[in-house]
């Protein structure tokens, strides 16, 4: 089993003694750039399964992608690859194509997966791998399902959410600075991946998987009933800012000049809000104005102008800390807004205090905190793992998977077919 | 076998005759409201699993959640419940409640999988559960993993991206209209939920997972490099309105006034784009201006605005019909904003064209375009099918999994501890 032995002897930046997770023993070779297809292996890998991630010589198109360090690494692809094995190989030549192909179909039960968003022409064609081995499993993310490239940003540019982004006076579009599309569709690579193994173990037989970030987008956008919204209700969603859609929800700003998220979905909810800032009688005098009593979510959305304005000054005149205090004495939803900084700083949701993370050792980087998986699995939890440096594994991997002799390997690295560990 | 007998005899909602499924014979209880829960169930469900909703009579707090149609159906709960089986249940009587366990923990080695976000008192207690089946696997959705309240609205406030979505000169935050956090928590589930059978049938070990959206929120920034950006690089992310970040990117207006966002982040693909609008020369203008040629992402993204400069009139002087046109002949990475109804107008990605969708009756609802699995599995995709009605599945499941008889249905109805599908 020489997978497992390399988990029991971990390369020197995995120091630890370790659990070793769900997925323990499972293999998965990825080919893949940018967000969707690394995130889709990552999250197998803070499972416990054996990803190896193999990269052209000197790194693909994502090595470098911003956010970089002062000298150039990036702090991307180090959050992407938490956990793998890295090799790398000249991918332009025969051999090192021939190589890729021998880890992708290698034997052994839990091996045989592969996952992907590489254009894939003859050589990672699923029907010419499927001949070295016929129960491949391979998910292929593309762009577009008829295989045209996009990207998250053309896709949620096509799903119509940036015309719904921003205050309603906004004429323009707004893009997301989050990458849901990508995120969404990793994490359905993840789901695949191990719907297919468990068909395989039942069945014998391997899949290919095609899976494309814009049927993810345009999926989601059936799932939150906005395609029934028009094709049923004729209707199109309006611009309506910091409002939550279909209840009540919005951004107040307090008096020591924070900001505040504020969400009554359920009528508990909106009645503890309305207790906790003491407005019980300017909320009768709204109701009587309306003729009704505001109970369903529905109400609230309709009246979201009203009740804001009820609630603005009274936020405007309580702190922060006032606001948290009446709040946990009504369970009131809300959370305060934070940048990134402050939420490191302040919030032990984002601290060392959170099982999930941990301040690691990043080489060639520093040390910071990273995650591991949101899956709090108990004892068989896996620590975050650093990404490995680039090149880091190749030999190790072609000795154990492929069964290379230390001297074939040195003819591989003397014809440039392989290289080792880029410089820490 | 009932759960597979009731997949061949499918319920007169299910008339076409299907594949079975990467996930056939597998079931799940699902006891969950709003997005991630019912999401991750479905996500199973649409992979062949018999997914086994349980609801207070009457329906929970999601069964209204908007959108919802002119006589009060939700189109959010139709979508997000798609291809289940609905039963409900008295879950405040202790004999609803022990229906509901009996449901959760009845045998098979392809049963005992329980996927909820209800808060868990006694009855629904992971150990309490387990006294009755020590196997099973339990995935717990959580706002925050202290078992606190929060909701997509809240954790997005929290971990910094309002404050950097708009243009660099919008003062305050601004919300997402996407539920990313729900999105890919509800994934995560589903990722788990496999991971936990694949480990219960090595083991025959049962898990507890706790999963909570601030954990999957955090562990995403930690992913895409914002956490090290802070600790490691000690800079805060700007406001770059709709620019990509890191990279060229950017919506640009059309002589028609419509809108398209382009995308460079390769050189390749950015030297495209400048032979589709014929720009070399002024390019090289810039570049001998910089003092060096625009090659690197990073160099893009610090020259965006120059670049779109010489851009705008361009687009301004181009139908999207001739953007098109050009980009196709230069392989630019771009796309059209388009609005929901635009999409479904003359997308074909959107379109029965494309065999993730079908037009579907939704019974009580109507026809519409509903999305099946975007996994693209070939001979085992199953077309997309519509949500139960509420309560639909109630007798038929009963019989089947807790083999009760007619007349004891028929006793639990007399004494409303169950109840049948709502009217459509």
């Amino acid at each position: 089993m020489p997978a497992l032995e390399a988990m029991s002897n971990p390369s020197p930046t995995r120091k630890y003694s370790v659990a070793s997770g769900l997925l323990s023993g499972m293999r998965i070779v990825e080919g893949a750039a940018f967000v969707a297809g690394p995130l889709g292996g990552m999250t197998l890998a803070q499972l416990g399964a054996d990803v190896i991630r193999f990269d052209p010589i000197g790194g693909g198109l994502d090595h470098r992608r911003w956010p970089i360090t002062g000298d150039g690494r990036s702090l991307y692809w180090a959050g992407l690859n938490k956990g793998k094995r890295s090799v790398v190989l000249d991918l332009k030549s025969e051999e090192g194509r021939e190589l890729a192909t021998s880890l992708i179909t290698a034997p052994g039960p839990d091996a045989g997966i592969f996952l992907t968003n590489y254009p894939v022409g003859a050589w990672l064609d699923y029907d010419h791998l499927a001949e070295l081995r016929g129960d491949l499993i391979m998910c292929h993310i593309l762009g577009n399902n008829d295989g045209s490239t996009a990207v998250d940003y053309t896709v949620n540019a096509a799903v119509g959410f940036p015309e719904i982004t921003g205050p309603d006076d906004f004429g323009g579009v707004m893009n997301s600075v989050v990458p849901t599309w990508d995120l969404v569709t990793g994490m359905t690579a993840a789901t695949g991946i191990l719907a297919a193994d468990r068909f395989r173990q039942r069945t014998g037989e391997g899949r290919l998987m095609r899976l494309s970030l814009s049927d993810v987008a345009v999926a989601v956008l059936g799932h939150l009933g906005q395609i029934a919204e028009v094709q049923v209700n004729d209707d199109d969603r309006g611009r309506y800012g910091n409002y939550l859609y279909g209840a009540f929800g919005r951004d107040f700003v307090t008096a020591d000049d924070r900001r505040v998220m504020v969400v009554a979905i359920t009528p508990r909810q909106f009645k503890g809000l309305i207790a906790a800032a003491g407005l019980q009688s300017q909320l009768e005098v709204v109701e009587k104005n309306l003729g009704f009593k505001l109970r369903s979510d529905g109400d609230l959305f309709n009246a979201r102008e009203t009740i804001a304005g009820i609630l603005e000054p009274w936020f405007a005149s309580q702190s922060l800390a006032e606001v948290a205090t009446a709040f946990a004495a009504h369970r009131v939803l809300w959370g305060p807004y934070q940048t990134v900084r402050q939420m490191l700083e302040n919030d032990p949701r984002a601290t060392a205090a959170n099982a999930m993370l941990e301040v690691i050792e990043q080489p060639g980087i520093g040390q910071y905190l990273m995650p591991g998986s949101p899956l709090d699995t108990g004892q068989d939890r896996l620590p975050p793992r650093p990404a490995p440096l680039l090149g880091e594994h190749t030999d190790e991997v072609l000795s154990e998977i492929l069964d290379l002799s230390p001297g074939e390997i040195g003819r591989l690295h003397d014809r440039k077919v392989v290289a080792g560990a880029e410089p820490v």
